[in-house]
C-alpha cells in the first residue's frame, strides 16, 4: 500500500425536498453574492432553478444567473463567468446540474482570483492556490464531480479536453436530491453508469499490491451500480434505485476507491479525444474504450482482472486464468450493451479512419506517453482505438 | 433510503515516516499552543513521543504535556486536561495513542471553551457548539475516532460510561503510520478488530430498506478485517495487513457505513456498563455481547442475517432462512474465538450474578429503552447478558 492523503470536506446534504434549504447552506458558508450557473432549459422548464432561486431570495443572497453550459463544457463559457463574477463582485458559486455545469463552475471559481488565464492551470504551468468557494445541486449522477477535487474542460478552437485536479475545487456542499433524477431519459442513466464504473476501474486496474480494503470499496461501488441502473432504467421514479445510483457516483469519485494505490486514468485519456472531437458523451465514449482497454492490456496483470471477474461477475474461476479474466471484460461488455450502450465507433457514430486525428490530439495532451496499469505509448493508443473501432 | 449529512472534513495522513510532519500540519490548522496529549509509557518508551516532540521544536510550536490516560478514559483526566488547557492558553490538542487518549482529547476540546461543567453534553443537557481543534497520530487501530464525530468518557465516582456525538469532535487531521502498530500485543490486535467489526455492525443490522450501497460498503469493510486480522496477528510486522487494518478501522466509524439509514448501537449500550464496571477492553466486551444481541434479535429482521451469513461468511444459502441465519452468527463467533477473543462472562472475568448491577445502570444509561433494530427494554437486556454470560 503507497502512502497516501485522503482528505474530502465537502458537506453532502442527501435525499428528498433537500434543495429547498440551498440558501441557508450558502449563508453557512459565508456566500452573499452568488453566481447561479446552469446548463440548458430542463433546470427552467422543471421549476427547479425558480425553487433554488426562492430558497436565495428566502435568505436575502443576491445572485447573478449564467446559463448555456453544454456537454463537455468549453473555455469560452468559463472565461464569460469569470468576467461576469468579476463585474459583480460574486464570492460564491453554484452549479445546478451535472458534471458539465460543475466542472464549468469549477473552472471559473479557479479563474476568478486568478490574475492570469485560466486555461495556465490546465496546461500545468500554474497550480492553483485558491478559489472561490463553490457548490453543487446535482441533477445527474454520473461525474462525480460534486464530491471530487477534478474538472474537464475543452479549449474548443484547439480540441483540446483536459483534467485538472486540486484541492481547492472540491464543493464546499452538494445537494443531491435523488428525486431530481426521475426525469432522466434512459440513455442518460446509462451513461452515468458507465461513468461511474469507469472512475472505480480506473482506480481498481493498479500494479499496487496489498490494498485489499480499497479493492472491497470498488468492488462494493461497482456491484452497486451493477443492481442499480437497471432497475433505474425500468423504473424511472423508483427512489431507492435512483438514491443508490446517485450516492454510488459521489462514492466511485470522492477519491476513497483509489486510496494508497497508483491509479490509472488511460481510458479516461482514450476517451477525452473522442468526445473533444465528436461531441459525444463522455459515458458513451466510456463504454466503448474501457473494455477494449481491458483486452489490450489484461495480460500485464492477470491476477486482478480475474478478481474482478468473479467478485464483480460471480464468474467462478475454473483455473484458467486467461479465459477467467476474458469472462470478467466480456460481462462488463454485456452489461454495458444491456444498458443500450454503444459497444463500438460505428454506433458511437464515428469511423475508424479517424483514428489519426483522436491520435494527433492524444499526443498533444498526453505528451505520448500515457496509463499507469501499463505504461502505453501511441502504437499502444492506436491499437486500443483499433480494438475499439472494431468493439 | 433515508435523508442523510455526511460530513467528514479530516485530513488523513497516511503511511510510514508520516510523524514527522505533525508540527507543519499543526502549522497549518493554526495551532500555536498545543496540549500533548497521551497515554502511559509505551508512547515515551518507543520513542514516539519524542519524535512528535521534535517535530513541534522544528515548527516553533509551544506545547505542553498531559500524559497518564487510562483505557476506558474518564472524567478526572477531561478535567484535569481543562485545567491545564486553560492555564496554559493551548488552541490545539493533539492526542498520540489509541481510541481512550482521543476520546480523552476530544471531552477535552468540547469541555475548553464552555464555562459550564463539561460532563453536561454527555447528559446532553447542553449542545455543543464548539471546540479547540484536535488532531490525532493513531496507535490503535480499533475506535475509529482518529475520524469520528464520537467520544465515550466514563464518570469515574458514579461507574456511568455515556457517549456523544458532534461535528466539533471530529479531528482536523489524523496521522497514520500502520508501522506504530507493529509491536501491538495480539490481544491489542484483536480487540481492535472486533470492535471494528462492531462499528460496521451497529450500522448494518437496520430496519431501513433499499440502502444497497451502504450494505455493500459494509460488507467492504467487514471482509478486508476479517481477512486482515489473522494476518496482522501472525506476522506483527506485515505492513499491508497492519495498513489495511488500520484503514478499516477509519472506514467503519467515520460514518460511511451508516448513511441513508436508521443504525443500532444496542451492543456498544450494552458493552459500555461490561469496560465501565469491569475495566475490561471495550473490544473483548463487544466480542461476546455482539453474538448474544444477534442471537436474541435476528427473527426481528432474518432476511438481513441471511445476507450477513451469506455475504460475510460465505456460507450458502440452503432455502432455510433461520438456518441460515444462525450459521453466520456462529461464523463470527467461531471468528472471535479464533482471534483468541472471549466468548462469556467467564472468560471476561465476569461472574453472572452482576447482571442486576448491569441492569441498574444501563438504566440509568438507557433510560429503560435502547436499539434500533429491535427495541429494547430492561428485560431484553437481561436476556442478552444471560446468553452472553453462557457465550
Amino acid at each position: 500500500m503507497d502512502n497516501f492523503r485522503f482528505y474530502c470536506p465537502t458537506e453532502f446534504i442527501f435525499g428528498k425536498n433537500t434543495v429547498e434549504k440551498t440558501g441557508q447552506w450558502i449563508k453557512k458558508y459565508g456566500g452573499t453574492k452568488v453566481l447561479l450557473h446552469y446548463g440548458g432549459q430542463s433546470a427552467v422548464k422543471s421549476g427547479l432553478l425558480a425553487e433554488v432561486e426562492n430558497s436565495l431570495k428566502n435568505e436575502f443572497i443576491e445572485y447573478v444567473k449564467l446559463g448555456g453550459v453544454q456537454p463537455n463544457p468549453i473555455d469560452t463559457m468559463v472565461y464569460q463567468g469569470i468576467e461576469l463574477c468579476r463585474k459583480e463582485q460574486v464570492n460564491f458559486i453554484l452549479a445546478v446540474g451535472g458534471g458539465s455545469v460543475i466542472d464549468s463552475a469549477k473552472a471559473i471559481a479557479a479563474g476568478v482570483p486568478y490574475a492570469g488565464d485560466f486555461w495556465n492551470f490546465f496546461e500545468k504551468t500554474v497550480t492553483i492556490n485558491r478559489a472561490l468557494p463553490l457548490a453543487t445541486i446535482l441533477t445527474i449522477p454520473a461525474s462525480g464531480s460534486e464530491g471530487s477535487e477534478n474538472t474537464v474542460i475543452t479549449k474548443k478552437k484547439e480540441g483540446l479536453k483536459r483534467g485538472l485536479k486540486s484541492q481547492y475545487l472540491r464543493p464546499v456542499f452538494s445537494v443531491m436530491d435523488p428525486t431530481l433524477t426521475f426525469t432522466l431519459p434512459n440513455n442518460q442513466t446509462a451513461y452515468g453508469a458507465a461513468d461511474m464504473m469507469a472512475h472505480v476501474m480506473e482506480r481498481y486496474f493498479t500494479q499496487t499490491q496489498g490494498v485489499d480494503i480499497t479493492d472491497r470499496l470498488c468492488e462494493a461501488v461497482l456491484l452497486s451500480i451493477i443492481k442499480e441502473a437497471p432497475v433505474a432504467m425500468k423504473e424511472p421514479r423508483n427512489y431507492e434505485a435512483r438514491a443508490n445510483l446517485m450516492w454510488a457516483g459521489t462514492m466511485a469519485h470522492n477519491g476513497i476507491c483509489g486510496v494508497g494505490r497508483e491509479e490509472d486514468w488511460a481510458s479516461h485519456g482514450l476517451e477525452h479525444e473522442l468526445s473533444a472531437l465528436y461531441g459525444i458523451a463522455h459515458g458513451a465514449g466510456l463504454a466503448v474504450i474501457f473494455p477494449a482497454w481491458m483486452q489490450y492490456v489484461y495480460t500485464s496483470g492477470i491476477d486482478r482482472f480475474v478478481q474482478f471477474a468473479v467478485r464483480v461477475w460471480g464468474i467462478e474461476f475454473n483455473g484458467d486464468k486467461k479465459e477467467t479474466a476474458l469472462k470478467g471484460i466480456n460481462a462488463l461488455k454485456e452489461f454495458f450493451s444491456s444498458l443500450g450502450l454503444p459497444v463500438n465507433f460505428v454506433q458511437l457514430g464515428i469511423q475508424s479512419n479517424d483514428i489519426d486525428q483522436l491520435i494527433h490530439t492524444l499526443r498533444i495532451n498526453t505528451g505520448g506517453q500515457f496509463g499507469a496499469f501499463r505504461k502505453l505509448d501511441m502504437t499502444d493508443a492506436r491499437a486500443i482505438y483499433e480494438i475499439a473501432a472494431k468493439g
